[in-house]
């Protein structure tokens, strides 16, 4: 067995650390958050919360696409960008596969070799864990506590092939999906949903002989929104090409985003979306506290499959069997 | 004030009315199950309960469509089609907005008057209350009512700009998306997500002038559709066109339906997804108690309204206000 040697620091130095844009202190930080000592996650906590009121304000960025698509590669070059421009990036990269696989993130890491070297950004992989609800709360505190060291631009990067992508909708300004230009074959490999949640769609690898293909993709894309319904900010989503090799398109996707910001700032959306991703946040964990009790209960939980092998005997209808859950949970619930 | 003269029967007439196929004491029924009397709906509870194990099996389809699109038209045909072919058709009609203008529903009686003379046919609009859930547990026992009557094809209708599409979705083998051929404004009114949860779509009012353009629309969707990654039933929707005026594309629906009925049945995912409805309402009725119980309890609404207002002030962190109201839940709440 292998023991965690990690040493923790004191709280003033983590605090003082991250207000001082320490990026060590920050990766440290974060480990705190993200581990599963109830010790260590108090802590962060603690210290997350002292961190609040102090927090600079960022522009918060989703980018989702999946496998294949050349995530990496153009967030490199979109962050290499940015930082020629002058501003602090974090890249937080959340994979699901990580628990199971520890290979893609570590791939996805040497990938951009370039932009970790780069003082002016910061990249780190979360471990997404495997308690529920997990992700979006270690990321929604990693987010917060690369604000508070100072970084301008956040992207939290997802997979796009499992559930994170409506979490972390939930905590970003501007959503962007990256697409490949292809057969309508992997084209079906887009999750449900997901295209309807883009702020902005990036058909990617537009270069060489794709480039034909992906300015095609480009007009199907925008065929295909339009289809949808406009959200609730009122934006357009926007779809346009890049290439990452040729540094095309990178300026462009910059500009996209600051002028959805503009848009969402002048028709007070972006107030209003960033205060209710904090009562969603609130809302989210306390039904998540509940659902967890109710799950560790098990009394609750022999009633609940005895009364789902009556349900498929035909013995007893749904709302019978759930009025009876429901009178069980009411005697000897919550407490058990 | 008017006073409610309706006269309740006894359970064994209700129960022998229904085993016999009488559409009026279906009709009482129903009625009683939709009731906000507690009396009453306890009644009815207990006669779906009793029914259960007699029931037929039916097809159940779900249909949806904007207003506009010509919904009634369709349906009246489509049932009148399937009353030939010697089927007992019950159209349940869901309409969101009956409870507040009353208009509609009588409007879409009108509309499918010779359906509703035909006596293999069932017509019967649903009110859906205001009660948290309320259409899906109504629906649902209207569903179990109609089957016990000998209904062999349940078609639950929905107006297609609300949240009932998707629990109409779970409670149906079929569902059936109708759509009109137009303008890409007239395309955006079709609520997020709802194209994609269609196992079939009709393009209607494919005649004459407009014949042209549904062939265009019919096309397009085909394409759209393309884009969405194949449902758990492995079933590639399709899309077609009619004609309700001129009895076109009718006898093509039924032979969609039944072709996706013969591939469900062969993969198993026909009696997977009924089972699996069952649990899920199940589930979903458990958690509405839960949730009825904490809307209903004061000391919990308003310890979250005072957390809300400080997460809004920066003055906690949401992660901390959910342990906090989960603590007061737990020393006092679920019993208030």
């Amino acid at each position: 067995m292998k023991k965690n040697t990690r040493k923790r620091l004191a709280f003033k130095d983590y605090f003082q650390g991250i207000i001082n844009g320490d990026k060590v202190i920050l990766a440290q930080a974060i480990t705190l958050a993200e581990s599963r000592l109830k010790s260590d996650s108090v802590l962060a906590e603690k210290l997350v919360a002292k961190l609040i009121p102090l927090k600079n304000v960022s522009i918060r960025l989703g980018i989702t696409g999946s496998p294949g698509v050349g995530k990496s590669t153009f967030i490199e070059a979109f962050g290499k960008y940015l930082t020629e421009l002058g501003k602090k990036v974090a890249v937080l990269a959340i994979d699901p596969s990580s628990t199971k696989t520890k290979g893609s993130i570590l791939g996805d890491k040497t990938r951009m070799e370039e932009l970790s070297k780069d003082p002016l950004a910061f990249i780190r992989p979360t471990s997404t864990g495997n308690a529920l609800g997990g992700v979006a709360n270690r990321t929604r505190e990693a987010v917060l506590l690369c604000e508070a060291a100072g970084f301008d631009v956040i992207i939290i990067e997802t997979v796009g092939v499992g559930q994170s992508e409506t979490a972390v909708r939930n905590m970003v300004d501007f959503f962007l999906l990256l697409m490949l230009a292809g057969s309508g074959d992997e084209l079906q490999g887009i999750k449900k949903g997901i295209m309807e949640m883009a702020d902005g769609i990036v058909v990617t690898k537009a270069d060489g002989e794709n480039l034909k293909k992906a300015t095609q993709a480009q007009a199907d894309f925008t065929h295909a929104l339009h289809l949808f319904q406009l959200p609730e900010s009122n934006w357009q989503a926007r779809v346009l090409t890049a290439s990452a090799i040729e540094k095309k398109g990178i300026a462009k996707t910059w500009e996209m985003i600051n002028d959805n910001l503009a848009f969402t700032q002048s028709n007070k959306f972006l107030q209003r979306n960033r205060q209710l991703q904090q009562l969603t946040w609130f809302q989210e964990n306390f039904e998540l506290a509940l659902k967890e009790s109710l799950r560790k209960n098990v009394s609750i939980q022999k009633e609940k499959e005895k009364l789902e092998r009556k349900i498929l005997a035909n013995e007893i209808t749904p709302l019978h069997a759930s009025k009876a859950l429901f009178k069980k949970f009411l005697s000897a619930g919550n407490r058990g």
